[in-house]
């Protein structure tokens, strides 16, 4: 990786996190959208702590410029991943809650339910994720139906039963009964994995990619999902939560079974390289155009927090 | 109401309710369905829990009706009102969560996260909720993708802020800033009433209605959502624990106002009186076709569990 490289793309993901913030603080304002009756002020204040946060925001740009690949429309790329990024938020003011995770700090900030209550945090997370289907729904962008309808089903599927809900389950169930080395890799394919491939996959469905290149995006989706989470359970052994913004050694306080802790770091950094290298291969046919996605792959395999 | 009105009426609740449940049962079974990784059983277990409960299958039957009333498809129907009763269900798991009513029973069962544990009761909700968007946007009804859109644009505003959730947290906010007869009749319109307005407007969409015939649904919805809510604050001030199958006298040790405390309960049953006239007359266009919703409003204000 150059400087430069990593430059272009560092200021790239800033540029697309700003746009995709400035959006979602629209969207989640006090004023009551067309057709709504009331905006409750307290549950938009506790639904825009939830996204607000200064995530890095990798899945909105994951969705933009997998779009952008196919020249789609930035506009309607936005809406889309500002969406997955509601869901993507409401995901984690669950999974904070003391009855899941139990955490009282994320980014540094105290998490929803600190902030205000677990009765806000449980609505703002159902609002947050239903917020999103209306978004991906509505004939605000350029998108014709079936499009919508598309992205509608395989976000539900990346999100619901067979993907991240169902991941979260079955890692809490990875807490009495450890799974073996292919249990954790389907519990993390699911918890991080669909989730992350969605975005990549939303932008090849935007840009009305064909069957072969929505194909490779997934792919590409997959490797660097993979990858995201391996990253997470090394960060998990080897980070101070100073540099987290929240606690970590939870997975072996927990008594959690990771691919870390089956092989060890070693293993994991080798991993690693070898993820992004898939990465990069299966983009390769679109040549340069593909740079800042291959730049995505190495910054989460490499990522520090 | 004639005894035989009733009868037929009864008959047709019980007969849409057994349609449903047999979907809902094979829709959340433990098998992974196409383009899931994996079902995990307790978080399907749990699902079923909070959703096959015995519940009366009114938003369904509502669809169903409204759906025959134009010649829709039943099998699409079906499909619609089973996405909506997944929503229901999802509303009322996550309600009874500690955090929010912190309700042991509901129709004499323990609820989800008393008989499963909290995480599960979340996560089940999340999942039924991600689940309905789901199954209406797949394409295995006759319905176009438009038509798709616009159902799931109407059931998320109908569930979320400006509908479902934001009327949960107005209602949060309720117990300590008594809310004036305007903001309670605000309140209880999202709440309660956005839900089975969109039951009755989603069958005027299945069956391609004309905007005139769709908003006389959705009228109708309207006066029955109103009824439905007044019926159930009648029903906490006046039965027996024992009929409701979950506590009773909760608004009132609650401190919450209704507009039974606020009026009375004859006030109440005179109104109630009124919105099934209401409902009637919205639905007279429609002549002996619509009986069975005209059975409907009244069965909703007599209730008595």
């Amino acid at each position: 990786m150059t400087d430069q490289g990593f430059s272009l793309f560092q200021i790239t993901l800033q540029q697309r996190a700003a746009s995709v913030e400035t959006l979602l603080s629209e969207l989640l304002s006090d004023q009551p959208h067309s057709g709504e009756i009331s905006r409750p002020a307290r549950l938009m204040a506790a639904m825009r702590h939830g996204v607000l946060n200064g995530g890095k925001r990798l899945r909105p740009f994951l969705v933009m410029e997998s779009a952008a690949l196919f020249g789609a429309d930035n506009f309607t790329a936005l809406r889309i991943a500002a969406a997955l990024e509601c869901v993507h938020s409401y995901s984690l003011v669950h999974d904070d809650l003391p009855a899941m995770d139990d955490d009282d700090l994320r980014r540094g900030q105290p998490t929803v339910h600190r902030k205000f209550d677990e009765a806000a945090a449980i609505l703002a997370g159902d609002s947050l994720l239903t917020y999103a289907f209306e978004l991906i729904a509505s004939d605000e962008t350029e998108l014709d139906a079936q499009c919508r309808v598309t992205l509608i089903t395989a976000l539900a599927r990346a999100s619901g039963i067979g993907g991240m809900t169902g991941g979260q389950a079955l890692d809490l169930e990875a807490e009495k009964i450890k799974p073996d080395e292919a249990g954790i890799i389907r519990l993390q394919a699911m918890k991080t994995g669909a989730l992350i491939r969605f975005a990549c996959e939303a932008g090849a469905i935007i840009g009305r990619a064909g069957t072969k290149d929505r194909d490779r995006l997934a792919e590409y989706g997959s490797a660097i999902g993979l990858a995201f989470q391996l990253a997470d359970d090394l960060l998990d052994v080897t980070a101070e939560a100073r540099d987290m913004g929240k606690a970590t050694g939870k997975d072996a306080a927990a008594g959690k079974a990771t691919l870390v802790s089956l092989h060890g770091v070693e293993w994991a950094k080798l991993q690693l390289a070898g993820l992004v290298e898939q990465a990069e291969e299966v983009l390769a046919p679109f040549g340069e155009k593909a740079a800042l996605l291959k730049d995505a792959a190495r910054f989460i395999a490499d990522r520090r927090n």
